[in-house]
């Protein structure tokens, strides 16, 4: 914009501005690849599941079609829930119908239901319309063994090329991180909860 | 379900169940406050501003009407923008015009787009019609020090008292961190970008 002689503290920062831009582009020019990637989002801190369902409003953008098996839920409805389905048409949305697993106290029930979330899923994940396919909280369904590593590897190796899969929940499995392609650990700096703060709707429902 | 005699195994899973069940509950009950919180997504890892856009999905689904201003943005259109642009009676939703700072090189003018864009997230702050702020990338600006925390703090203390505000980025300030109710690092476990695979649709973008 302005049209003036560039002071010296500009000139540097121009500078600055077009190494760290030939840094960024020569990175870029690296990665050339496109096809579906594994992501897991795992660690005790806020954001793995929202985190999903951010990076399926992004796939809705695109147009692509998508689908969501909810793992451990609790018995309350939630926002993310009442609004993806208002889009049936792009999104199939399941939810494991039994609630929060410490509120049963039956394992046999709490198995029969994990397993019953994880046929649904399996199948999204041979089927090349599902662009997305995001399995929120299956990572504590495959801490309690409730859905066994054996079942959910394979599954995932043999997918469609280009379909992205989203797996959160704490805890994830060593042989799943190893074999995703991005992995972040969402890490408690602090929780509003600790303060006396209850799950707010629109945050954490 | 089943009505047969429990065996011992199924009786200390359930045992395991009701005390981990009263824990839960007692942390619950603590948990009584209802009120707007301030949640930061920092870190160096992948889901901070999907996080974000997630809890946006949660607040719409739950009717709330919502604002979003992207403070650092690529000249590359993304799919959470065409996908929150769709509800415009639910977001009113802000791109600041000016694309990667890196890709510019001209300070004053990235100053003056970060200004622009921090006086619509600022007049946000101050709307109680406005029940979540997502101000996606802010740390990025205060970084840079193109938006200032003596303009930044006194605006979110001042806010509506029921107002969420979501603030991501790396490097988030500490006084920032220090104001906020829940505060997420996200750490970088592994990225397929450094695999040579591109940002993805749907993913990234």
């Amino acid at each position: 914009m302005s049209e003036q002689t560039p002071t010296p503290e500009e000139l540097r920062h121009r500078e600055r501005m077009q190494r760290k831009k030939a840094l960024v582009d020569r990175k870029i020019a690296r990665a050339t690849v496109d096809r579906g990637v594994l992501v897991v989002n795992t660690g005790n801190g806020k954001g793995k599941s929202s985190s999903g369902f951010g990076m399926l409003a992004r796939s809705l953008g695109h147009g692509f079609h998508c689908g969501v098996v909810q793992f451990i839920k609790g018995s309350f409805s939630t926002g993310e829930e009442a609004f993806f389905r208002r889009f049936p048409e792009q999104v199939d949305y399941h939810v494991m119908g039994e609630g929060f697993t410490w509120e049963t106290q039956d394992k046999a029930r709490d198995i029969a239901a994990a397993q019953a979330a994880w046929h649904i899923a399996a199948r999204m994940l041979t089927d090349a319309r599902y662009r997305l396919v995001l399995l929120d909280e299956l990572n504590i369904a495959l801490v309690k063994q409730y859905v066994m590593l054996e079942q959910v590897l394979p599954a995932l190796a043999a997918r469609p090329a280009d379909q992205h899969v989203v797996v959160t929940g704490r805890g994830a499995p060593d042989a799943l991180v190893a074999m995703a392609d991005t992995v972040t650990e969402m890490r408690v700096v602090k929780h509003a909860f600790e303060a006396g703060i209850r799950a707010q709707q629109g945050i954490e429902l």
